[in-house]
């Protein structure tokens, strides 16, 4: 299945309710878990070793704010990463590492062309590529170690897709910010697998603000997944 | 005063704990503040516009949580900082933007060789002298607008003090990571002002490992405050 339903932690800005977002958030993620549904939590954690290693504890394998996978944010270099990816690896969990963002400030730093001629962000595929080499891999070729790339990114998608086979990718930016299915069909690897694609204001608002029907909003959910799932399906087929 | 107390999130890792770990990040903070002791909440936060101004509602100025100044990860670009000097400048709190960290991984990106001939960060750090040049000042000449230097990087603490003059320097990794008294001195400013010098493992455990006599423990800590203040004081009266 090419689209998967996920719980985005980030949407709905939990932690910025403080501690009741947070129970919030735990309550979500149980009942998610109860059917099946995989929660990525978008958290974008990354602090050096000891640190990165409780938080992988708390996001990944213990206690009720755990999920099935963490975005991670590797401005402090792969020692940093390291815990984390050791964490997902040995608990059948995953990571998504931030590579290219869909924000258009992610030129700042993801883009600075480097001496050696490749922009910062390919400097640090190579390097995950490298890693995750060394990882085990599942019955379709990936392993436990994936990146985020913004479906505003069409070029980087298939280049990076290229350079990280054995990597997951987490595509945001479809829908309200502007990436369409033929833009994210190269981040699936030649079988149609091996991307996720986030979509979170144009389905959860499907229905127009808050405050609505929520059977209606229930349903205009629904019908937004299926057109998003048989869209990207069929500029995957189109390829 | 050249060295402050501060609580340190970060050190004790709340969030490894879950729920109840931030419940007591919560009530430490409210104690905290009733001895106007100022809290740096080291949460190295770091996300898309929406989300970012999420992030500074919880952590800056609203509820339980929120503390007097935060650490943030400028990996997704300007674009994501900017919420956060906003609010703490409208609010009075502060920002220190991850610029050179204390850990050996940092090597990875933050001194990653540009094509224009300088490191990543330092190209980071002009980006944030310009912002920084358009922010009111205190009485001493700092902004809003700080960055975490790590004390295990001696030179970059002088080169980046005269690129940053509006900043105040949040300096990680002394004492137990190796950082010395003569290694921070170059982040003061002229008058001796303009750094805060973290230490965590170095003070908590100044009476050994957790478990022992609470009363020793609190007046190990304190000595240990005190000669390190006094160390740094020299430094800077030394240079």
């Amino acid at each position: 299945m090419a689209v998967d339903l996920t719980v985005d932690s980030n949407e709905i800005a939990f932690e910025a309710l403080g501690l009741p977002g947070l129970e919030a958030l735990a309550s979500l993620t149980a009942h998610a878990r109860t059917l099946g549904v995989p929660v990525i939590l978008d958290a974008k954690r990354g602090d050096i070793d000891s640190t990165a290693a409780a938080y992988a504890s708390a996001y990944l394998t213990g206690g009720r704010l755990a999920g099935d996978a963490l975005t991670i944010n590797p401005y402090l270099g792969m020692d940093s990463l390291e815990p984390f990816i050791t964490t997902a690896d040995d608990t059948g969990r995953g990571v998504f590492v931030l590579l290219k963002t869909s924000n258009s400030g992610s030129i700042d730093l993801q883009d600075a062309p480097l001496a050696s001629g490749v922009p910062l962000y390919r400097h640090l595929a190579n390097m995950l590529a490298a890693r995750a080499g060394t990882m085990p891999r599942d019955e379709h070729g990936f392993t436990a170690l994936g990146v985020v790339v913004g479906a505003t990114h069409a070029s980087h998608l298939a280049e990076l897709r290229s350079v990280l086979p054995r990597s997951v990718f987490l595509v945001p930016g479809y829908g309200a910010q502007g990436g369409t299915a033929d833009d994210v069909a190269a981040a699936f690897d030649g079988n149609g697998r091996g991307a996720v694609v986030s979509a979170s204001r144009s389905l959860t608002y499907a229905s127009g603000p808050v405050g609505g029907d929520p059977t209606g909003a229930i349903d205009a959910a629904r019908g937004a997944v299926v057109l998003m799932r048989d869209a990207i399906n069929g500029a995957i087929a189109r390829r």
